[in-house]
């Protein structure tokens, strides 16, 4: 693993941008656009992550020497592509959506203006990160739905590819779940972490009563005790007796969960242990969590199906060439025809517009232009969904980094909250606004 | 992003690590085994993927001074935890199925021995890395079945997270595809690499014609030309028309493929094109790779399917403590009871029995014991399945770097050959062969 994000790239970026160098088209002005065809999965609603992270890649978009004599000596680039490309720095500008906004079929989520050669090769680390974050992040909302005030803990590392899961506590978080069991999420994003032990904690004590006592020595009785690796009821009584009725927590993590728990509550209530809380995390997803609603259940941590996005593992958003500049200096707007994949040319402005503060449409207004377009005239009120994230060569800082995490759980807390009763039930649907597209002027 | 592989951890382990070093079990010589409950997803088989990136990975798992004051800031360490952990290098022995080796419901995929803190706190990385990188060889596999001679192409890098691209890319060349578009890939581990030309391409030029011209000028008439941006039929007369009939490829990224495939070659060979290549791109899974057998097809590109493991993008290993050492040096084997996760105590060896070359048990030896098993009697031909992949304190050259991607690749291909012809069905089914567990004695 290196530390430069620059052949994190499909090839065919850099054989276009040799060619492109050779022919002179590589300096034309160009926009390219990130989308999503379609809410994958049947989806009310994408929530837009991974813009944060993004952002700071670019930064490390740079070809050094090993990357340059790799490229060389396996013929994919000359020696002009080589000079081109260990100058590289990208100048242009990026716009998009906040991250932990939420988008819709045909939202532009990202808009990177530049001449082809600089932003072409972008796209597939603008696209490698937006896909799999947003997939978790929009996963994670579905789950804070479900879960209403109960929290949540992010705990799926074991189940996704090493960085991939650092990743996707962090988009967890942005969507709602308050905790992560990931350090390295902990110490990058500044997210909280939580964990406290494992089966095999118990089965390397000579019995359960020792493995209990001693988690209790060393964390006190505050913490939460594992309770199923033999018998729960047995669990329960032991991690009662051993740490008394002021006992923090028990998780359990198999079993059939809305009986479990409440079996257990009653347990730990007969035993005086009314404030000890019952954490469940068995193979759990947002509907599970939904059947868990009338149990006495107090937290829930989540695991496989929020780092594989529940059956929705890459968000389908697509980057596409949709405005380029003229020899003459003239806007067009360009798209592929093919039937089967219907794509908007020109450049893009998006709004939602909101009724007594609810959502009730995604306004996307076209232009061949390269000017911000204003707000609709017969929505004055609509809210303005992009916002400049990279300028004059480098990130707008209020988005990266540990403040950007937290600026972005603030935002999607409060566009969640704009969103018609029907974006929260969970079954597969419409996108639950519709996407208007306007043409400018 | 850094470095350190440290911190790729669930908080739990260090939270148990502190409190076994508390209460004198750290130093308690454990054996944990990865293994997989079931195949997920009805698959025949699972094949082993990550296995030379862990032992790397597990090199550079190693506290610095960032990580020590980021766990210690946080309260997840004391005093005494942090120099412990400041020392730690991993002293014991991991031994498993070879990289690009069969698996099926409880093969001892990886069995790492050690005291318990120095084994526990590998549990998270191990996962991640088997989990993912099995998950996409095992979908690599089966494509690879379906595509009989027919080369493939990974190019998924942009629907999985950016290094999660990369690790696709490896597990999906061990696992039979040919190339990758990643070029990380490419350069960490010596797989050969491919990429023409984006829609973008063509709609950067003035027209198709020239933007064809443009490329066959810069790569020669061999390249693979991108003919569905307009109209296809039109696209592949053009190309023909500028490259000659000695075009090296046509690529189609839309449409019905089973049609437009033939309509292209007919086309072709009407203008004397017969020996230019189609290749098809257009969310290709093990499926529709099958139901492209008899149409004229030279090639497949596959990305989403192959980089989120074809609807199971996660294997479901688990990393279990199955036996541990007594305070008088007895071993003991160990097993969490609850109903609805049987797992198997003890140290295991495992064999796959072959009746005529072909493979027809998974033959799994239980002992309490710590040393290695011999095959079993009534078995003597048995091919023994685990072999030592980490001692003395480093991983074995062999299964590292790229030779130790080209050595898996060549072992996958050796064993794949050893299975009955039903493990080659893409239907959900119960593994190909079944898992017989044996005591020891």
């Amino acid at each position: 693993m290196t530390a430069s994000s620059a052949l994190l790239t499909d090839r065919y970026e850099i054989t276009m941008l040799q060619a492109a160098l050779r022919d002179g088209t590589a300096d034309r002005q160009c926009v390219f656009e990130v989308f999503a065809r379609r809410l994958a999965g049947g989806r009310r609603f994408g929530v837009v992550a991974g813009t944060g992270r993004l952002l700071e890649e670019i930064e490390s978009f740079r070809f050094g020497d090993d990357e340059l004599d790799y490229l060389e000596q396996h013929g994919a680039i000359d020696e002009r592509t080589r000079r081109w490309l260990a100058d590289y720095r990208f100048t242009g500008t990026i716009t998009g959506y906040r991250e932990g906004e939420l988008y819709f079929p045909g939202s532009p989520v990202l808009t990177v203006e530049g001449t082809f050669a600089e932003a072409v090769v972008l796209e597939t680390l603008v696209l490698s990160i937006l896909n799999y974050d947003s997939a978790v992040a929009t996963a994670a909302a579905r789950m804070a739905i479900a879960a209403g005030d109960r929290p949540l803990a992010e705990m799926g590392s074991r189940r996704a590819h090493e960085r991939s899961a650092v990743a996707a506590a962090r988009a967890a978080h942005i969507a709602g779940f308050g905790a992560t069991s990931n350090l390295e999420a902990g110490r990058t994003w500044g997210i909280p972490t939580m964990g406290t032990a494992a089966h095999a904690w118990t089965l390397l004590h000579d019995s359960e009563e020792e493995a209990f006592r001693s988690q209790i020595d060393a964390l006190g009785v505050d913490t939460t005790l594992l309770v199923d690796t033999y018998d729960i009821t047995e669990g329960v009584a032991t991690a009662v007796r051993v740490a008394g009725p002021g006992l923090g927590g028990v998780r359990i993590d198999s079993g059939d969960l809305p009986t479990v728990a409440a079996d257990v509550r009653a347990q730990l209530d007969d035993l005086g242990a009314h404030g000890t809380r019952i954490t469940v995390t068995s193979d759990l997803d947002e509907y599970a969590i939904a059947a868990l609603a009338a149990s006495p259940v107090d937290a829930y941590g989540v695991g496989t199906s929020l780092v594989t996005g529940s059956g929705t593992p890459t968000a389908g958003m697509v980057y596409k060439l949709v405005a380029r500049q003229n020899d003459d200096g003239s806007w067009l707007s360009v798209t592929k025809a093919s039937a089967d994949k219907v794509s908007h040319g020109g450049r893009k402005s998006a709004f939602r517009v909101l009724a007594n503060g609810t959502a009730s449409e995604e306004v996307v207004v076209v232009s061949d232009g390269f000017e911000p377009l204003d707000t609709p005239a017969e929505h004055p009120d609509a809210r303005p969904l992009q916002t400049e994230l990279f300028t004059a060569g480098g990130p707008v800082a209020d988005w990266t980094g540990a403040a950007g995490v937290r600026a972005a759980r603030e935002h999607h807390a409060r566009v969640i909250e704009e969103m018609p009763v029907r974006a929260l039930a969970l079954s597969r649907s419409e996108p639950a606004i519709p996407t208007v597209y306007r043409d400018a002027d």
